[in-house]
């Protein structure tokens, strides 16, 4: 009798401690992740140890093979790296820039080349300089005013706007376009001011495209920063005469070997239904890559960990992906893309964090109206850690590829109005990366897995 | 005839503007918020050409003289300063502290006074040190084992509370009452465990009571940082003999003159009803009070400056206060509501900023019913800048003081994970406070004030 007392003791805990409500499996993810996360440690390593990984630099090969290590140290049961080429664009020795306001007087700027520029002649470039605030100005200043000048780009970003990505979206045409569109009015060089938000002395990089352009009309490109571009500004205003002068030294070379780290926890029941969780590896080279985007990463290896943590055993399959090359090629999100397709693999929901690892505000989701009705129901679970935003919207680049009709793509929608102050900049550095707001976007996205791995999805129901 | 239309166009102009929606006020407020602030500038000075503003001090008065200048230029109705008598304490030079696990093994110890302590003897306190984690603890141990020893209050606040000014009130009472309660079993000193998230080498002050202790009974109290903490800790369960000495100068004064400085607008319709917006002018000296609470009297300030240029004409009359001697006596708070009362005043609404420059959330009420339900149906407005929080629960220390059953009072409550890493601490420094996000709250608060002004404190009627 003792014995069957005790076995039913068992089976009764057992069976308890398997009805965890989703109230409290979120409580439990939460908790592990403000206790016992190694996503901070992870990112130390990744910024102070590694450093900025852009594509195809020994930085970004060390940072496969440092996070590779770090999933088969969690257990998981698969992990793997998947080969994609990479562009690779080295910027080499420093950028160097100054306007001459008369002859004789000039004052230095703090500049940048753009990711994919070329570099300007070995002496330097120099030329008059005439400011335009968008791609459409161009075309009224004509040929005439643009041959042979440097065009300045400098439509700021529009600081009342309270989402700072949208700010970035009604700006960035200049810098991703302004050499292609500024060469065909016979430019010789482009520069814009950085996107930055913040008034200070840090030049933003970024990627920009020639487009078509053949090689030998391709103009170099840089960006300078918020101090310079108001001061160049105001010194125009004064002296329309004036000429700018900057020399980078950047480089393409040939597309070279890189990967996507990838790891998975199987599904118990369906295992062929997959979700995705992902950032993306690579970063610019100017600081070490911690907001943008070594926090989307380290907290999507945290998602696993923390569900391992709590106990939770995932129906379907739950995978870790770290893309390669984002920035400047999105190879990796089309590589992962293409042999999900090849493979006839089933995905059923993809999550990418790639707005940096402040305190998470909620998600944005690219999904049917019926998986959004099914999302907002499980609003009321993420009051207490409060995340509030659950909007239709973007979710990731680097996920972007695998979308179709019948899946939920989303993105971590952390707050937004730092992020900007260091985008590509040497400031995006580990110490502005908060533990406890990394921690928390990590918590957040494992609740959002651990929910969609529980109820399903919809639409591949 | 001309000159007819002439004048109607200008009527309707007006009528137009007059009929402002409260969606177009506050995005004026935002859009001003954003675009011409001066709370950043105002809080450049503050921080970085006047510094930690300890009551008492020089540099408290200086704040109270350019914070009054600067409401003087912002063309108010009228502008003073209420005396307040206010404690005097100063820190004297700097503490140091080593503990000693076996003879000549010494460890040197991040260390600070806690504000209100006495100093340690010239020599300094050396004694074994006695690990506790609760104030409750002490009477478990007893006068045998705490007698003539350091007693160390190592209870770390709980990471997984998601509101950190939980986890500090979780906690803070060790900090405010443990040399009071300590001396009681004849301990000769204690030192605490700093109220701060993050493991890092920085001492947390802030202040304590001996109650009612006689003046020969008091003994010192420090605060050391977290990572010291927990390698004491260490030690102590590797070697529970292990003594420490610590050594602090701080010495107590007479009070001294101080002020609350204010500024108003006066109402054009029922001047008598006064909404009061404020923060503390005082801080602590290890930092530059950046965030505690120079953010929240430049907010307070701002609130005015911004109603003014979103062209607002409030009813009632609007009073911005800056409180000095928040952190060590409240005196400042206590003389206002003390002054309001004898001159009878109609308070109807008071709004606090004193949790920090971050992005804010929301806001914390302390009202009936019948306001807060009138308060929720003006969230909608709100969404659009991301404000989500709308709590029932504490306003703010300063405002406290002029509590009825008539009034509402509110305290703005911002993002709070990074707080706790510079409260009270030497990195409560300007460089730690985002532009934008201080300006959000600004606007934020200014918004709450408007809708108040234009619908009315409901009880207040």
């Amino acid at each position: 009798m003792k014995k069957v007392i005790y076995f039913l003791s068992l089976f009764i805990i057992t069976a308890v401690s398997a009805q965890k409500t989703d109230e409290e499996q979120l409580k439990d993810i939460y908790d592990a992740a403000l206790t016992k996360s190694k996503a901070y440690d992870w990112l130390n390593y990744l910024s102070n140890q590694i450093g900025g990984r852009l594509s195809g630099s020994v930085q970004a090969q060390q940072a496969v093979d440092y996070t590779k290590l770090q999933l088969d140290e969690l257990g998981l049961d698969k992990v793997w790296l998947q080969p994609v080429m990479v562009p690779k664009w080295n910027r080499g020795l420093p950028e160097f820039a100054y306007f001459e306001s008369d002859p004789g007087v000039t004052t230095n700027v703090p500049i940048c080349a753009l990711g994919g520029s070329v570099a300007t002649p070995l002496g330097g470039l120099k030329a008059n300089v005439v400011e335009v605030k968008s791609l459409d100005d161009l075309a009224i200043l004509g040929k005439q005013r643009l041959e042979g000048r440097i065009v300045f780009f400098n439509r700021p970003m529009d600081p009342t706007n309270i989402s700072t990505f949208d700010a970035y979206s009604g700006c960035v045409d200049q810098r991703y376009a302004g050499a292609a569109e500024a060469a065909k009015y016979g430019a010789v060089g482009i520069i814009v001011r950085s996107m930055n938000l913040r008034l200070d002395d840090l030049p933003h990089t970024g990627t920009m495209s020639y487009g078509d352009l053949a090689i030998n009309k391709r103009i170099p490109a840089a960006a300078i920063s918020t101090n310079a571009a108001d001061l160049l500004s105001l010194s125009l205003r004064l002296n329309p005469d004036i000429s700018f002068y900057f020399k980078q030294n950047c480089e393409q070379f040939d597309d070279v070997q890189s990967y996507n780290v990838i790891g998975e926890i199987k599904g118990t029941t369906t295992p062929e239904e997959i979700m995705v969780v992902g950032g993306h590896l690579d970063s610019w080279d100017l600081g070490d890559g911690s907001h943008d985007d070594g926090a989307g990463c380290v907290q999507s290896m945290e998602v696993l960990h923390l569900l391992k943590e709590s106990g939770y055993k995932p129906k379907r399959t739950i995978r870790v992906v770290l893309f390669m090359n984002e920035e400047n090629g999105l190879r990796g999100g089309n590589k992962y893309a293409e042999v999900a397709k090849s493979k006839k693999e089933k995905h059923v929901f993809a999550l990418e964090s790639d707005s940096g690892g402040f305190t998470p505000r909620g998600f944005s989701f690219d999904c049917s109206e019926e998986n959004f009705i099914q999302v907002q129901s499980w609003k009321p679970l993420f009051e207490p850690y409060l995340i509030h935003m659950f909007v239709k919207g973007h979710s990731g680049a680097d996920i972007g590829p695998l979308k179709d009709d019948q899946m939920v793509l989303a993105g971590l929608r952390p707050d937004s109005q730092r992020y900007f102050d260091h985008h590509h900049a040497a400031n995006d550095t580990f110490e502005h990366v908060n533990k406890r707001e990394l921690e928390l976007g990590a918590a957040s996205m494992a609740s959002l897995i651990y929910l969609f791995d529980k109820y399903g999805v919809i639409a591949a129901k």
